[in-house]
């Protein structure tokens, strides 16, 4: 078996590079057919990975000075960040030198460069962040999160299918359900773009030509409940949703905390319970989900969390492995070939009912 | 001391009208001086009155057949509802004969019909949905939640202010902070709309123009930390956090609750820690922060959700009886009229920075 090459930002996100080499370290382990290129400044990498032998035996290490900072603006980096870590490993992408790249760095700028240099598929609009989180049920995917903060309904349908395609692999969900996320009020139910989105996705759907099971809209409190495995709205939405997913675990385990500190007693039963509260914890770790993956662009593309530690920044990599491993890349291209065959056919029966053509398409 | 009279929907929400009578003999324990207009089919409320003597003493039942139904149409309800339970009720607010209505009843009905009613307040574009629930610091308020898919600039400003005073009462903060939801990824951060709401409320802050402590751009994860005291967004993103609020707690407390029961030890602990975890309980339950406000019409209107039980009602019946009593209808007639000075100065001072032109004010 051929081995998967991951290119990585080395100096992306608040603990780099250390934690950058730790999480690849971790991966290696789960993975031993990964190969790394590490990018970012020699004197600095070098005596990190002298301390892990056998991640050093699978990683080339990329010398370079330059590296995107936190608050780097997308503009500026644009302009004269091309020879930082981020883009060159994105550029290891687009050479065809890696079959991925991990970053923890400014989201924005990653964004906007590897859009920049990998370009969206053929047949494809804008591309959006997706990543998956738990639910009661088990766990579900949402996008866009942030990568388009407005949307057409083209471009929802769009996205509709590539969470499609990332549930099927991420979640290992074979027909994954599927909603757009909309309010709950009638009187303001739906933007003109979510209906005619949802009416897109209906009729192709009643046509057997969809490989999701389309269950129309679903409402902020469907995200928790896990309604359905793939959530699809506009980047800020996503957003605001997927934060304040963050905020309220937050201020739950806050008061939680603060409930078994209140006396001996509690104490007590902190301590009984302690085994099973752990399991609780790990369920809800925000590591375990980390990565997310700009969806759309010509090359794998996984985003870390920019706080996240070494074993984050090893889930983000096994997220990137595992897109690599199922191949994401060819089944969006093929499915999206079908879907444009799907779009015509439906164009070409069009009753006056479907909104192909109010899509513009 | 004269009393205060509340009209109540009896026919609205999943438990009415028994959630509505019991919850309304809640509320008389806790505000001697408040008196009730109660609205709905006699036959069935007069069986459950008589069960509460004390309750009867201080409400006054008008008879109605008609009632709205939980997905009545907003347009039907418009058209044939004007003789129901809710449009009565917020038809006493219009006639002087209550301070304010409360209704767990269908939510777009209730804003359409309330709006039909009462109009708008001289000065004000658009009413809100306004709403508390707890943070880690302690409690903020949001809006709005969904009365309006889209706003403009000047929409967002004056829910600013609106938020602002409603804070003020329902938080007990003098001086409100105050912070317009955005997304943080850079690129994309802001809408135009957003930005020049945010460079207004800067300018009239600068002046000492606002009695908020304006913070500029909050997150989705500021919600739950408690960052302001007032966040302001449009209804779409507004609805959207508050559901996801909703799904987020019942997905912790769900696999919380399945901790607990996991063995003979977490369910120990459990009892142990029992009489801290219901405090935590309540900290968060949802019942207690039951109310929000359609801040803007000429008229005290509180939606009570529509699941909730007698407790969750006489919340909502006190958050009527808390803005009557503060009298927050002329706090927004002053404030409003201020605002449109400081506006007017703005604009005279003009060095380009501003853009209260831009706004169409």
């Amino acid at each position: 078996m051929s081995p998967i090459t991951i290119a990585l930002d080395g100096m992306g996100g608040d603990f780099a590079p250390q934690a950058v080499v730790e999480g690849a370290d971790l991966a290696r382990e789960s993975f031993p057919d990964v190969r790394f290129l590490l990018f970012g400044q020699s004197e600095r990498l070098t005596p990190l990975l002298s301390d892990y032998p056998s991640l050093m035996a699978v990683t080339e290490l990329v010398n370079c000075q330059d590296s995107i900072s936190n608050d780097e603006k997308v503009a500026k980096a644009i302009r004269s960040g091309r020879q930082s870590s981020m883009a060159l490993a994105i550029d290891a992408v687009k050479h065809h030198r890696a079959q991925a790249v991990v970053s923890s760095g400014n989201t924005g700028v990653l964004m906007a460069l590897a859009l920049f240099a990998l370009r969206t598929m053929p047949g494809i609009d804008r591309p959006a962040i997706c990543t998956s989180f738990p639910t009661i049920t088990g766990r579900a995917c949402m996008l866009d999160l942030g990568a388009n903060i407005e949307c057409n309904a083209n471009q929802l349908v769009e996205f509709a299918l590539l969470g499609e395609i990332y549930a099927r692999i991420a979640l290992g969900v074979k027909r994954p359900s599927l909603g757009l996320l909309n309010v709950g009020v009638e009187q303001v139910k739906g933007s003109e773009t979510l209906k005619t989105a949802a009416r897109t996705l209906e009729s192709l759907s009643q046509q057997n030509r969809l490989e999701m099971d389309f269950k129309g809209f679903v409402e902020g409190d469907d995200i928790g409940k896990g309604t359905v495995d793939v959530i699809v709205t506009d980047g800020f939405s996503g957003n605001i949703a997927l934060k304040t997913i963050e905020g309220t675990a937050k201020l739950l385990t806050h008061h939680l905390r603060q409930s078994f500190a209140q006396n001996f007693l509690s104490k007590l039963g902190y301590l009984f319970a302690r085994a099973s509260l752990n399991r609780f914890r790990d369920t809800m770790d925000p590591r375990r989900y980390n990565g997310a993956m700009l969806l759309g662009v010509n090359g794998i593309v996984v985003k870390s969390h920019g706080g996240t530690d070494k074993i984050g920044f090893a889930h983000a990599i096994g997220e990137a492995y595992q897109m690599v491993k199922s191949d994401i890349q060819t089944l969006i291209s093929h499915e999206f070939s079908q879907f444009r065959q799907g779009l015509a056919a439906l164009s070409s029966k069009d009753d006056g009912q479907t909104d192909s053509m109010a899509m513009g398409i």
